[in-house]
């Protein structure tokens, strides 16, 4: 299709007709992309920017990568579309290879179009599993924005959905910098966020509670990578009351962790598993649920009740196929596990030596977050909570410098998150983060502690 | 792609790991697709399907159009995925293209990924945009499968996910062959349903309701075609009380009812249309909200909450952009209308004339259902509401007997439904009606009455 627009009528179009995400219409100017390679994108003006945003923590593979594309242009002369009530060989293919990398005995795949919607139908599936109705849900987690996905969201994007689907029960996850148990140890705020936990599930009565949902690493929220022994905590208190047991990893899935599925880290196997973004970087739309043996089984004579038009797109699943097999011939998973290992991990920890408003560094594989604050001591945060206009100035510059240089930050409340594609280069990453040592020197400014 | 699996073994693997919408998993057992072309599909041993469904009601445009096929490839090669928060040519030529084509100053779109998405994000346009709370929505209808749009849903889909999203209101629509107020003339439906409608309005209390959601043309519920006055007597109603009205087009838009959108038949102008399926045939999963200048305003300078990573997915967009040209050069619209007029309309209504037990035909465009009774005088449904099993079968044996001779039909309740592509030849259609016309045999053996 040559349109042939310039960056002015690109943004022209834009500003009379497409209707943002998330934004004020008019108090945003949108910047026309025009293409993107590997770990780099470009305007239609031509400059170029590093990709450490991974859009929106998705092109895990990296951009436009040939054996994918190839895929879908393939696939496309193939068969686009199909009613998911048929059998197809891609999608068939696409549900083995996703059943062969998950853990456990989650050998079936419920296909969606994205992650809202997987964890709409993980929580159906949950409820009408174990015939319970309550479903505990962290703060500081998100998982979505249609109706049930927003309620079990703990950031202010439910603020406005409010009141959401009923029995949403919510509890703290472990966060040892800004802990909810005045924890000081990884092991004290591991051993105080599971007894929260179980007295949760006590004073809501076991009997009453369908699922425990959490993201396995937190991810916009702050990349908080659970204390050693959460997870098994976690999945043993399941275990006792029979609580389904979902592991959230739309964005910490496929790679980004450093393994196929992040709960590979820790050993731990959950009854339901929802992914979207890496598992095909999004060249297409999809997402799902990937379901253990015993909740299938409820399933097997008594129909599921839930679906949609696009569930198992043989587009979507062609895309999914070949990444995943990208994925394994180009070791894209350990791949990010030693760049979180040996390049990301390091670097960044040197960024908080030299730079006293970087608080905390923490993450793992190609999942990192820098929180920025005003005072080590106090951990003020370089910005408030929510902080919007005026208040969350200092972030705006920080990316501004960012951007001016040519590196596409991810900015969230008071921290910037590392989440380049995981298939970038060690010379990549550390002329990004070279960026960002610059970009610091902003924050610094704000910097009012010793 | 070559996976080169024969039909036993895509058999095999989607039953060991492809789980299936609405179904009882081990009940079912997917016929394996391998292809389609325009208004044909054929299954892994090659025999041949002519489509009366479009699969679900969504490939308006016939399989595999070379043209959208075209721009596909093309774009996949250009660029797959961009986070929403960007401009693009595409992105903004698809929103250009859809603002171009629908009513009045509903300018500005909103992407999803498909239809329940776009149904959750007018609702909390509507919501946000009135400051109210309440949602009237009617019995006989089909929203979507996410929380909030399963809760809009008037259909049997919706029990297994009560208690929903709370505030929704039901109410009955305009539909003579059942009615709900006692009426024996179209208009008298049509006055009754507005007064029904204006009573619940004002018991509810006007102040509270957000929005009033309806399918212009109800779908999987029956093809209800609103009689004439109806959607000005709604929107009217709306007007008068500053309600949103949001006309459900996701399976009636795009060529369907033989227009852009089938409100357009009736010259009415909603503030939200919702839409998915027809704007790119399902090509790539992709649906919206197409927003009235007035709710545009609400969100300039106050954030719109909601938002999704494949907002405005450029392959997504590409295959609308290609889809939108392809139906104006090629006249899919005019085509729609004029095989409503002179060929299912005057075929459908012979069928009735030689099959007892075929109650009512009704429709308009591309877009016909047959109601099936087992009596005309009392209209006992061939199979109960909502029936499954042994209950079903009539329908089953009607259905089984369509594929058999290499129909492929679409079958809810005691209805079947002549939903074919826009673009089937005439020739293509007579010959799907004349299999339908054996096929009923089956359900006459079953017609009781008189």
């Amino acid at each position: 299709m040559d349109l042939d627009y310039d960056a002015a009528t690109i943004r022209r179009l834009d500003k009379d007709h497409v209707f943002h995400s998330w934004s004020a219409q008019a108090q945003i100017s949108p910047l026309p992309i025009a293409g993107a390679e590997g770990s780099w994108f470009w305007d239609a003006d031509g400059k170029r920017y590093l990709d450490f945003s991974s859009q929106l923590v998705n092109v895990n593979i990296g951009h436009q990568h040939p054996a994918i594309v190839a895929a879908i242009q393939e696939q496309a002369g193939r068969l686009t579309t199909l009613a998911p009530g048929f059998a197809n060989d891609v999608r068939a293919e696409a549900a083995r290879l996703i059943a062969e990398v998950a853990p456990g005995d989650l050998d079936q795949v419920f296909f969606t179009n994205g992650g809202a919607e997987a964890n709409e139908n993980a929580i159906r599936m949950a409820r009408l599993h174990t015939g319970r109705h309550k479903v505990l849900a962290a703060y500081r987690s998100y998982h979505g924005a249609t109706a049930g996905a927003i309620a079990l969201t703990g950031d202010p994007r439910r603020w406005a959905s409010e009141p959401g689907l009923p029995g949403v029960v919510r509890y703290w996850g472990p966060y040892l910098y800004r802990s909810a148990f005045h924890a000081t140890t990884e092991a004290e705020e591991c051993e105080r966020a599971l007894s929260h936990l179980r007295d949760l599930v006590a004073v809501e009565g076991p009997q009453t509670i369908a699922a425990i949902i959490l993201e396995t690493v937190v991810g916009t929220n702050g990349i908080l990578v659970p204390p050693e022994g959460y997870l098994a905590g976690v999945r043993a208190l399941c275990d006792e009351f029979g609580i389904v047991l979902v592991a959230d990893e739309v964005m910490a899935g496929f790679a980004r962790c450093g393994e196929w599925f992040a709960v590979d880290r820790w050993g731990v196997t959950p009854d339901l598993i929802t992914f979207a973004k890496g598992v095909n970087s999004g060249y297409v739309p999809l997402g799902g649920v990937v379901i253990s043996a015993e909740i299938a089984a409820t399933f097997a004579d008594r129909p599921f009740p839930g679906g949609l038009t696009y569930s198992g797109h043989p587009l979507a699943c062609a895309s999914a196929v070949a990444s995943i097999n990208v994925m394994r011939d180009e070791k894209v998973v350990e791949n990010a596990r030693r760049l979180g290992d040996e390049v990301l991990g390091p670097e960044l920890r040197a960024l908080a030596e030299r730079h006293p408003s970087v608080g905390e560094v923490r993450g793992l594989g190609a999942f990192w977050a820098l929180e920025l604050v005003r005072d080590r001591a106090t951990r003020e945060p370089l910005v408030p909570f929510n902080a919007a206009g005026p208040a969350a100035a200092p972030m705006g510059e920080l990316a501004a410098a960012c951007k001016a240089e040519g590196l596409w930050p991810f900015v969230h409340f008071n921290r910037t998150h590392v989440v380049p594609p995981c298939t970038i280069s060690d010379d990549e990453a550390r002329a990004g983060i070279a960026i960002l040592d610059r970009a610091l020197d902003i924050a610094d400014r704000y910097y009012t502690g010793a």
